[in-house]
């Protein structure tokens, strides 16, 4: 299925797609989508579906707001959003910029925050632009909107239950220390939204089409249409096989780790190493994948995308890599969404 | 001298007074005032004169700000104020109310923050009101205005550097919650206003007269007019003599402790706990003086209040003590600055 015969509308029977897709660009991490999945279906079937427009449908001056939630996936898990978390981010941009806002827009469209943003537009009322601000995890709300110089603030933090923080700062690294620190102050779970911006700059500033995209990788993920790689774009199978030696780093599941994949007639192994995510790929010593580069790991029986934590041993998977977007191939999106940015020295070689 | 004639303008030659006023009511913790004098100085120096005036004196809804730093007293020393953070503060609230400052107001008159809003007030062309919201050193932000009900947001925090972050809450302990990790966010130190609120409000919930107050007990500490104890209003000499036994219960001296005052001629020995403060003081084990009251010991040969990172074993000090705030001496004001809200349990025993 092509982009142009997807749905301009996310309506209660495309969520499970949308959601698998956004499993699919969590490279498994971005938190599981499950409790969000559920969010944005209640969201959709109770105000209806949410209308998905390209960012050229929208007026130049169209104040675009990107959006989602951060903190630990384990409050977000024992402390449900309370539901008021988008009237009250809407109400805190009309109070400081004197306007409402246009659209919505994920700003990292992988795992659950793919669906947040989704959630959020229904109760408002509001379409969600065709566009996101990652796709894939990123740590540290890196975006391309940081790499198009798109500025961070002013940026708004509410907690569903009454708080209500507007962060300036003048400089990108200084408004991240201090969203950390708001994030913390809030209990550790917040709502987010920051790099506003008019459509026009969000045009050239942030990766478009990857909502379409997202919907068309879930439909192909569950089987509805065409095959995970072409809906990825150029995606490959690396390997089919089990998985062996999986091994954390650290004491705790999160700190990071690898695991090797080998396949099913005994031929080959191929190396995957993780940290929040799946980072790299080698196969026999020579790096065959790398973030940016999408990374996923399918159970092969079910077809579905793996998270980290749930990997096993002798666990029968299928590794698919993809291109990462673009502008995180240039060696500014390189110096933050690279294999250097997590520590991997690959001493000069050249990823695939 | 009686409150009357004091000076309705602090200039350049009344910042050692008031000073040394900040610096007996911070009962020996608020953070030295040496580098805070030093701003209050320059900026009046600079600036000119600031005017005080009483709350009476201002129009009903005029605009009074309570302020202060907050942070390490290590960092505050360490990462001087870049200067701009009254203007940032003054912006962020005529943004947020529509309307500009009226008035500042020291949220806190015990040690440096009893200064620092007289500097910025100076900066700033604005008066000071006659009036703060503690009276003494206080934890998580508790003020006298607090009690009263006044809402503590929205609130503001600069850092002088560009980061300008407004806080909504719906409850206080939410706020106080907020602002610390607001605090972290932007590296230990900031700048903050909250609870503002109208000159008719003030009246009724801050406590009042108090610069004019902290001037002449800095003028009396200064050997310049008067007494210190009748400048406390009642004040009284609990005992003379040598500071012995002096111990720190933690590894770091600011976990608390205590100290023996022994008297010269041998016969008395007054024990004082204190934690951030001078807290109780007790003789032959009855208590004689607990916080909310003001507990100040002045080095006797100098007349100089003293921190209690400046307590030496065999000091020759001057325990003093006064009533605290009337505010702070109901049921509920107890409850927040009273002994047993520091973990003292005086078993029924009424101070004093």
């Amino acid at each position: 299925m092509s982009p142009d015969r997807l749905p301009r509308r996310i309506g209660r029977r495309d969520v499970a797609a949308f959601a698998r897709g956004c499993a699919v660009l969590g490279c498994g991490g971005g938190g599981g989508v499950t409790l969000a999945e559920r969010l944005a279906r209640d969201a959709v079937e109770r105000s209806g579906p949410v209308r998905v427009v390209d960012l050229d449908e929208l007026p130049p001056d169209a104040l675009v707001m990107p959006c989602g939630m951060l903190g630990s996936p384990l409050v977000f898990e024992e402390r449900l959003p309370t539901g008021d978390e988008p009237a009250e981010l809407a109400a805190a941009v009309r109070d400081v910029h004197g306007r409402p806002v246009d659209a919505l827009m994920p700003f990292q469209l992988a795992g659950a925050n793919g669906l947040i943003p989704l959630a959020w537009a229904a109760v408002l009322g509001l379409p969600l632009a065709d566009a996101d601000g990652t796709g894939r995890p990123m740590p540290n709300m890196a975006t391309v909107m940081g790499l198009a110089g798109v500025p961070p603030t002013p940026a708004f933090v509410v907690d569903g239950a009454g708080q209500s923080i507007t962060i300036r700062a003048r400089t990108r690294e200084r408004f991240v220390t201090t969203a950390f620190g708001v994030l913390a102050g809030v209990g550790g779970l917040g709502a987010f939204a920051f790099e506003l911006m008019e459509a026009a700059v969000a045009r050239r500033a942030a990766l478009r089409g990857t909502v379409s995209r997202a919907l068309a990788i879930g439909r192909a993920a569950l089987g509805r249409a065409g095959s995970v790689e072409s809906a990825l774009g150029g995606g490959r199978v690396l390997v089919r096989g089990h998985v062996r030696h999986l091994r954390h780093h650290g004491p705790e599941q999160r700190t990071g780790g690898s695991l090797m994949i080998d396949s099913a007639d005994g031929d080959r192994s191929l190396r995957v190493e993780f940290q929040e995510e799946f980072l790299l790929a080698l196969d026999g010593g020579r790096v065959v994948a790398a973030t940016p580069d999408t990374i996923v790991l399918f159970a092969t029986e079910t077809r579905r995308p793996l998270l980290i934590d749930e990997l096993r041993e002798d666990l029968l998977v299928t590794a698919i890599v993809a291109d990462g977007p673009a502008a995180w191939r240039t060696p500014e999106g390189l110096a933050l969404a690279g294999p250097a940015a997590f520590g991997f020295d690959l001493a000069g070689e050249a990823p695939r």
